[in-house]
């Protein structure tokens, strides 16, 4: 039983339905009747108003949005350890044409205001050296925490009065969601977040995130991100494919129902082995310490997942799971002899 | 009934059929059992060693080609009308990082060997000057025109004598193919083209369009296009839903089935009307002379298409089409007063 | 004697002056003294407040400008034998991140607005094509003509009525005003251009050209500028040297003495040859039909230019010439048989 | 007396009459008398095969190597405190088209070759990871230590063995190679050094840096190299009066007698204040402990330096110094009570 990642999934039967609901004659691009529901099926969900854009990948959601808030001489301040650094070979380098990843330290890769304020007070306000133009977070983290409203809230605030964008990848954002358990405007436009990037693959989707743009610049920067887009090869002629995905989420409460599921399973684990955590579980990963023998151990009962390092291992859940998928996992981890 | 594009068709069933085949766990990325298959499928439909990579969508495809061909600082010779041109927003420009796009003149969309030469003739070999680095041609033509194998051998000859690459842009090859009849080997490698964007989504797919790379440099441009494909967000977490579709369309003759059923429709069409056509039909898309007064005739009568500019109009046939489907629109073309 | 560039030409000795004069010790990059002055200097000079910046070359001065008027997937207007099209070697698509030169033909190499408008007026205003962002005009042109206030004016009316950037190459700045006598401000801002690559290093210069912005955004141009400036690295460290040469040319007359100087030995050698002219001479530059027998004639006599094509020559003269130090290649001119 | 930057000094005399001795016609751009003898001179200076360059700063010979070295997907392994990190307003990130900065700590701003290996162990060799393309050590270093050969070619060695380029910044070579005596040629090639950028306007000159190729890839890299220096706007149409500059410094050896003679000004200071120092003096700048009274002391005494953060102080030394010259300051220093 693979927990290698949510990627491995199948996508949820009813997104698949969605998909072949879909399957008939229509405009293209992004010209279709489905399409042309995204902004009201996200301002209803959001309580706003939002402007809404199908883009096919997370890495092609996060790097238009930094492109929308950084220009080529700027930088984004992020986690070290976030997804935008280390596994999208440079993506946001490609799309904002060279801005500069400024990278910091904090645990569960979560970003800390101070450690943010304390970067932004080191840059010379001269030519010579790269002005900080946004924040990028990540939530869930890449470690799976979840920001609370207030954490955001500080760095939204630190944006707001250094003219930075504020950028967040929630890739595994309904996981996040899900765990706290606030409304979606708290943790994102409320507290100061302007573009994001709104995960449905790793969630039960087939292709296609959403890219959410907030607040009074939302019509500009959408603007803009629809000639990354185009530019970027990501406008597909059969766009109502991916739009018909987006709406099955969030047009009802999938996309919160999926996430539940794998939360569920997620805590189920994590009870198992308390001991071993090396992150609070606050969503639908784990990453446990885990010596090889062990690993090898629960290898060879089916269960697969990757190695994180020497002696810990990264366990990921997903929506098809609930506690009772599983327990077998569970039983197992807790019959390891350490 | 539509004509404006084949884009807006349907998926054809086997290509449905295919997608829910793959709709079980399996690794991410290209890491799965369908994308393993695609250099084996597209080998055996060249009758060589072909590298072929899934891509999203034609402007991805040819701009992945385009960089691993030429350099920032050097020049694609390309028609006017070409789609690189025209309807990519600059796409070339911005996976080639600022290359140019050196565009000539032709019938039909067509480049001729003649006008390559002269071209690159006025280039001065000083640094001043942008070298070319490659030729795009579009295969079938953006006016629906088909390159024969010598057509193709002629500039690709040219490309070898300059050391330059040579790229087709196939969004609608197997109508190319399907019209003239000749092994899809000899209108690509064996003439010279070094990458294909075989194109899927007009022909029946959802989305998703083979990248193919020829000869001896296949390799080392297979592993930079995998870097481009990464770096501009194309590499989807669950591509075994795009390779699935491809190997639909070839590892049968179902890319050949379905391109000949919309060139006979295009053909049935052609037949209706001799005089008005303004290039010759060798694919699916026919470009006929009419007036506005004729196209509210035929749009009142439920026919919809795209004006091309004053006095013209553009109609393309697709693959659920056959000459009986656009009989009715053949007959309402031949009762035009004109 | 040479009449292939006006770069081969030395340094005139009051910008040589000037430069020993800026031999003390200041500040670094552009914190000096000399820096301090350009606007002031422009301002005086264009009878309006200008921003004024030092590029160290032409190239660098036109890609600056276009990459603040232009996006990564915006449009610049020019002609197709522009200096920035085909000498530079593509230099405006790496400073705009690969924006589209959407080239024009023209007379003598000058931008009609009928042509302008036209191609304006084939842009579909859709995601899909590239819009126009910016107009670059060259003045003097590459065939040595120049703009009346009127004609730029013309340009200038379209660019604002389309929201365009209006940019001009004045490599041969001074040639063309000193030709046609207007103030320089007519034929610039008044006339609606925003930025000027005002030159210096053909017109007895040693290297170093200005950058002039105009108008209601100069400041926030210059702003953006001056990172474009120094991430190419053309912030020199000891910038006092090339603004001293800059204002030496402006703080008096001299760049239009030197002008005159020049465009009068081109009046003189255009005097000797009128049934050869190819373009009228309204700088220092003259383009003759001139057979390979009779190139090789003057030549012989000991006159270095360059061909232009078959049957025709380029010849340019420069601030160190009058019309007295061209008679014996006036002379020989008209001795030539044909 | 100023000791904030040796770009403050004036240009030395031999260097003002080598630019005067080139005040003559010549061919434009790099066709010139001066520019010819640019390899000859380097190689005899190098004992070995060397394509030089003359470029207009160091921050577009920085650049312009590191664009030779990695491609837009690549990394780049530098220290965190390197120029090219902190002062160049992102311009690798421009000529690269946004490769990455790997940046890592050292003391004294110097690369170890432990933390490099171990770097280079954490990057996984998938198309999600940036690999490592290139090394870039600055020679001397931003704290002015010097990098022995052994030094170099431990890191030298690590990069042949991964594939890597390596470069290094000599914005202060002179100093670098004057302080331990070494022959350049080992503490660059011999040690694995594939492009130098060998500093001159700090050394006295006016503008203009030598962009050094070495080894079997060296004329491969050189003509690329040529390409970005032109569509950057660095092939200056009077080249040579930047070459004479660096001819002037190293046909003879007014380069090491320049930097000899900031060297010992730099000891004479050092002496002064052995406890104050915060790095080793090894080349032409020392960091000092100085509180804010004790700095505002020295100012009132009419010397000029940066703080450099809270309690400390930066002072520059140059060719125009020697022992002598700098007597007065290390008196002062001597003489503070602290």
């Amino acid at each position: 039983m693979h927990y290698f990642s949510d990627n491995a999934t199948p996508v949820c039967p009813a997104v698949m339905a969605a998909i072949q609901a879909a399957d008939v004659a229509d405009h293209g691009y992004d010209g279709d009747a489905w399409s042309a529901r995204l902004d009201s099926a996200f301002s209803a969900l959001f309580d706003a108003p939002v402007r809404a854009m199908w883009v096919a990948s997370g890495t092609a959601a996060n790097s238009i949005a930094l492109a929308c808030l950084c220009p080529p001489y700027g930088g984004i301040i992020c986690h070290e350890e976030a997804h935008v650094v280390v596994d999208e070979c440079g993506a946001p380098g490609f799309f904002t044409h060279g801005a500069s990843l400024m990278t910091l330290p904090g645990d569960g890769a979560k970003l800390s205001p101070d450690s943010v304020a304390e970067r932004l007070k080191a840059i010379r306000p001269d030519v010579h050296q790269v002005p900080a133009s946004a924040i990028s977070i990540t939530n869930a983290t890449e470690y799976g925490l979840s920001y609370t409203p207030d954490e955001v809230a500080a760095l939204g605030d630190l944006a707001r009065a250094h003219g930075l964008g504020l950028h967040m990848d929630g890739a595994r954002f309904a996981n996040a969601v899900a765990y706290h358990g606030f409304h979606p405007a708290d943790v994102t436009w409320r507290a100061g977040v302007d573009i994001l990037s709104f995960g449905c693959v790793k969630n039960g989707g087939m292709m296609g995130e959403a890219l959410l743009f907030f607040g009074a610049q939302a019509d500009a920067r959408f603007a803009e991100a629809a000639r990354w887009r185009k530019r970027s090869g990501h406008l597909f002629s059969k766009g109502r494919y991916l739009a018909a995905q987006l709406l099955a989420m969030v047009e009802g409460d999938l996309w919160l129902a999926n996430a539940r599921a794998a939360n569920a399973a997620a805590q189920a684990l994590a009870g198992a082995v308390p001991d071993r955590l090396m992150h609070p579980v606050q969503a639908n990963e784990l990453f446990i310490r885990l010596s090889a023998v062990e690993a090898a151990a629960l290898r060879a009962q089916g269960f697969d997942f990757y190695d994180w390092g020497d002696g810990a291992a990264r366990l990921v859940t997903n929506w098809s799971h609930d506690a009772a998928a599983v327990a077998p996992l569970a039983m197992a981890l807790r019959s390891l002899p350490g």
